[in-house]
């Protein structure tokens, strides 16, 4: 059994390769560059995967996405159709996801921009906030990531509620379902946070509309992908003062560019990337876990759909 | 019946006097300074109180603290024996207690300051941390606010641990008790939150020795009281790098004077004593409410105990 490993730094592909095969024993892990005979492989485990790439592999059973999200590999207009794709969902990714909302969504509660220019400025004064029942924290997006953002905020005190495109019921939070309850579900968000899948539907959804249909003084957490996000539409909203601020960990291009207003812009926090990232031992074991399962019984628990696109 | 009221701003004493007489229709509720018959007083609302103050009044049933500590009130070296004193302890207190420490333990464990240099320099650069189950935090002091507090950081998925003067069972948290545990406790405490009420055997424990106790690296977050600090210690400890980072929402002195090294030190958070700052018209409603049973029955649920301290 072959296994071909892709990710655009070569030196972490090494990394994948050496930690796979320990946990692989029996199987052939590789580098993808230097796969002799592409008929070999079964499976390909990928991050940002190059057009074309999985092409090249006429019997492949499944491509295995490093990560929650599968956009990066269906951004291949060359990926062959009907190759599962399988995703890297663990307890481990939850729980980073979890902290990340818990941590940007109490920095806008708590105005911690403002209390850390206080202390600059050697000011006491007390930033008087509402008390967090009497905040409304949304999440867009139910799955998994989304669920647990949810239930963690609702569990910290804040009235949460819950936007998906489909009826979800999550204990304690206040679920919306379509386009219909859209503007009703943001029309009282506080604080809002993206966990969507991205898809063609959903690309461009944070945008100066949505953002219109906020209360004054919202903030913003994108820990979804890049591209949910149009950049100069946030900027103007937090030029005007509709948006008082925002924190963001993707962006359309990663690195953010050295250039991009987005970095020094007083009313955004900029994280590369880092509100789930996998612990790449744990996430090593998922994966080697799940291509066991899928090679013993042709599924697993995390298979993608890839025509919903997540 | 005559509540006499003195918070250190005249301003707030006015405040406080309008929402209290709001609240207690048919009693006189008057400014401690502009009471002319001081036999007629028979409570006293007050945060930290002057020295003699309480002793004016010969028919004081209670003191009522505009606060869950009393050492405020138990500063005054000619305070009258015996005079029950009722702390203000709401939900809302405890719930913005539960927002602070979630805020700075999670601000720590995701080194939030390093990011936001990073962030300075436009540096895309993952900082690794452990995922929480994998991060112990440790809380001083499970009475109503460190009891919640060792239970949410329990929920953000954190390895929590409390100690106590007496044993206490916490779901979800392991506790220590007394001096005996103490020092386990503290061994595997990677940030350790100061919630013990203020007393002659608690002042000054945040010290050298319990640094040196503490993991390398260990964070310190102190909401309860500045005194419980050694102020020079901390900065020992700091210096050396033995203690990565501290939060500081007390001191010694309030406000922090300008010039005290706190303010500008880049390993220290100095917060103005907001951690759980009571909203003032949920307390107004609390306290009324006590005085009212106090009144009643010549008691309440939310008596101190003064010669404890707390």
């Amino acid at each position: 059994m072959t296994v071909a490993v892709h990710l655009p730094l070569a030196e972490k592909t090494d990394w994948w390769v050496k930690v796979l095969q320990e946990r692989l024993p029996g199987w052939t892990v590789e580098s993808m560059s230097a796969v002799a005979k592409p008929e070999d492989v079964s499976y390909a485990v990928v991050w940002r995967p190059r057009t074309g790439d999985m092409a090249r592999f006429p019997n492949l059973k499944a491509i295995v996405s490093i990560g929650a999200g599968i956009d990066h590999v269906l951004a291949d207009e060359q990926l062959p159709l009907g190759v599962p794709i399988i995703r890297t969902v663990g307890a481990d990714l939850t729980q980073r996801m979890r902290e990340y909302v818990a941590l940007h969504v109490l920095r806008h509660h708590r105005d911690m921009p403002r209390q850390l220019r206080a202390q600059a400025e050697r000011d006491w004064h007390a930033i008087v906030v509402p008390v967090a029942p009497n905040r409304t924290v949304g999440v867009m997006g139910l799955g998994n990531l989304g669920a647990a953002a949810a239930t963690t905020v609702a569990g910290l005190g804040f009235s949460a509620r819950g936007w998906s495109r489909s009826a979800k019921t999550i204990p304690g939070v206040d679920t919306y379902a379509g386009a219909d309850q859209f503007d009703s579900f943001l029309a009282g968000c506080d604080i809002l946070v993206n966990l969507l899948p991205l898809t063609d539907r959903t690309a461009g959804v944070l945008n100066a509309e949505l953002f219109a249909r906020l209360p004054a003084g919202a903030c913003i957490i994108n820990c979804a992908r890049g591209p949910h996000l149009v950049d100069d539409d946030l900027l103007a909203a937090l030029d005007s003062g509709h948006i008082k601020q925002a924190t963001l960990d993707v962006f359309h291009q990663e690195p953010l560019p050295a250039d991009h207003p987005f970095w020094g812009h007083p009313a955004i926090t900029v994280t590369p990337h880092v509100a789930s990232q996998i612990d790449p031992l744990t996430g090593a074991g998922l994966i080697a876990a799940n291509l066991k399962t899928f090679e013993e019984t042709g599924t697993c628990e995390d298979l993608a759909d890839a025509a919903r696109g997540y």
